[in-house]
């Protein structure tokens, strides 16, 4: 089965929105083996909508739209399907109803436009949206299946999840579903992980490959398979070879990230964290933060910007600034340790280093520290991201932090 | 002129990759007049390559490509070009000698497969690429252009800007181009703005339109004109009607922030900042310090997460803590206070509140309160957003943090 996505809306062609419907529905479709072949983006032009279906339905089975199902007068993607099906358009009255329900609830009066959402070509199905004011529709004749979506993220993705993509899987003949699983590595470049695995890039099913960004790699096992738990049993045994080689490296899968797996590991321990941040600024604490149920191990963190305040309120001693400069391994592990006591925690963190594109102290721009410490350990790295814009430096700084205490906290 | 925009890579189809290259060549279009009617979005295949820029000059006259100019064997993005135009492919040795050139500085060698770069089809000029490998070519024959760019954003951008953006600008008929101006509102809703510029929304050129997210509102005023110049002039008079309309909603344009506006402001009065934050967790610290020069205003940030670290660390009472709650306006104030005064800075911002879904001491999950504290002033401001995503309800936290005090700031 082929399908073809057409994402409907004058605003993607004015680059006013960056089309992220268009590689959910192209990543989602090759989840469930369905092949894509076109993406088209097209503006609120009834003459092109229609001449569109006609190409995709040439070349295709399967047509998915986006965009367009709104109350305005610019909103005409089921209009167009009437007139490509030559068909009417019927009201119904359960949309009807459910619009009424809806203004109701928020206190509005549904103007005479918002009727036009209960109205679809005959011979169609609803496509419920729970999530907005916009059903989509399915249609399914002689082989040929057209959907749609509105263009909200939100709702299109419910509605895919919910309706859509459960449809489609059972249509067809021989089913088989893809599956990706991310391996997360941090501490190790993407070359020399890919070395290390490279018996397992040239597997065909399940396939193995690299991706490197953003302060770490990335191994995706894709399995395809006739359901989830095929593509599961497929997946398991590469994934426990992967991670039997990188016992250090490897931290994490899916969505996870070095601070969810860093809070993670101090639940289990029943630690605590704080920390003292220079040039990272917040982030440190903003990316622990982030986390629901931080507050069982995080207890505070320090921006001490101003060296003047890292004396004051952290207890830096001006000597050690004097003798190694503020930004150096010294003052990184001194941070670490004062906000440890300073708070009662297990671990502190510490960063100090020069985020902007300024040498200064005989440092050179680029250069950042990163400790942690705890009662019975101190771990440093010094750093160099010469060149680098100042937010990357920030997050790569405290990538290398998060990761030197996850190490920590699994030996 | 009519423009039609074919991406090309079937990592685009298999949804790896979000297609921020077609946004960006579609907003980049429309701002010199260029009408794009199609983006079309296909794999790396030969047959439908050449489908593709068939049926796109049957629709429109310039044709401008993303991807597939890479050295592998599936960058066919030429070859398909060639075979189009039914012409050969020519070797250029100025390409070759940059290449050359480029692994010699790398330290790495040359392999065969890169010398394909080096070819472009007969009858076509280099769209040079400074940025890297892979340069591009211009076809302009009887009317019909051709541009190619590889798909890395950073290259195409830059070769846009650098030579296809004027080439293309020149050959217009009747020149013109359309620039928009971004206005930014903090502190009233979308709907209330409109209202207020309601007689402005009808004007033709340049137009005014509304934008809401992320805790504020834009206006963006756009005009049509032959040149830069003409259409500043045009913009300028109704952005100054629209500031005069809102002397404190209006906060700043284009690229600006609340963060970096506060910056802006705390430089010009020569006056520092400090943050005591509980439940944005370092994020207005982050958001502050991620400008470049933060520290000549910024100079202490704490997250006090703990209640016990709040009044160890923070000095707050827990009489005031028993009798108001963690989560009051009364905290939310004395943080603000107390690290201002812990610190010797002019301006103080303390938050307190509930990010999670869970009601906590008889105050609803979504409530937070945010105060700002100077020695002659304090507000404070309690806000609910029952039912939102914890990230959402940290980020307008800081917007409505940031916002008081850039209202106390311009008074």
């Amino acid at each position: 089965m082929k399908a073809e996505v057409i994402c409907i809306g004058t605003e993607l062609l004015l680059g006013d929105i960056v089309n992220t419907n268009a590689s959910f529905f192209a990543k989602e479709l090759a989840s469930i083996g369905i092949s894509l072949h076109y993406i088209t983006t097209i503006g609120d032009n009834k003459e092109r909508i229609i001449s569109a279906f006609k190409l995709a339905f040439e070349r295709a089975d399967i047509i998915i739209t986006s965009g367009g199902l709104g109350p305005t007068v610019d909103d005409i993607t089921h209009e167009c399907i009437a007139d490509f099906l030559s068909v009417k358009q019927d009201l119904h009255q359960d949309i009807a109803d459910k619009l009424q329900a809806f203004f109701k609830d928020r206190g509005r009066e549904m103007v005479k436009s918002n009727l036009k959402q209960a109205y679809l070509p005959s011979g169609t199905d609803i496509l419920t949206n729970n999530y907005g004011t916009a059903p989509g529709l399915i249609y399914n004749k002689n082989g040929k299946i057209i959907l749609t979506f509105p263009g909200v993220p939100k709702e299109l993705k419910s509605m895919w999840s919910e309706t859509a993509k459960p449809y489609l899987f059972n249509l067809q003949p021989n089913k088989s579903l893809i599956k990706s699983r991310d391996l997360r590595f941090a501490g190790e470049g993407e070359s020399a992980i890919a070395e290390k695995v490279s018996d397992l890039l040239a597997l065909e099913n399940p396939t193995v490959a690299p991706y490197a960004g953003n302060g770490e790699v990335r191994l995706r096992i894709t399995a395809k398979a006739e359901s989830e738990e095929k593509a599961d049993s497929l997946i398991k045994p590469i994934e426990e070879e992967i991670r039997k080689r990188f016992p250090k490296f490897y931290y994490g899968s899916d969505s996870e990230n070095l601070a969810s797996v860093v809070g993670k590991l101090l639940i289990e321990k029943k630690q605590t964290l704080s920390v003292a941040e220079s040039f990272t600024g917040g982030t440190v604490a903003k990316r622990i933060v982030d986390n629901t149920g931080a507050s069982n191990y995080f207890t505070f963190g320090m921006v001490a910007y101003s060296e003047e305040l890292k004396i004051k309120l952290l207890g830096i001693e001006k000597e050690l600034i004097n003798t190694y400069s503020i930004y150096s391994e010294q003052v990184a592990v001194e941070m670490a340790k004062k906000v440890r006591e300073m708070t009662g925690t297990d671990w502190g963190i510490g960063t100090t280093g020069l985020a902007d594109n300024i040498d200064k102290d005989n440092v050179k721009a680029g250069t950042i520290f990163v400790a942690i410490n705890s009662k019975e350990k101190t771990e440093v790295r010094k750093l160099v991201y010469s060149g680098w814009k100042r937010e990357d430096i920030i997050y790569m700084g405290s990538q290398a932090a998060l990761n030197l205490l996850r190490l920590a906290l699994i030996e």
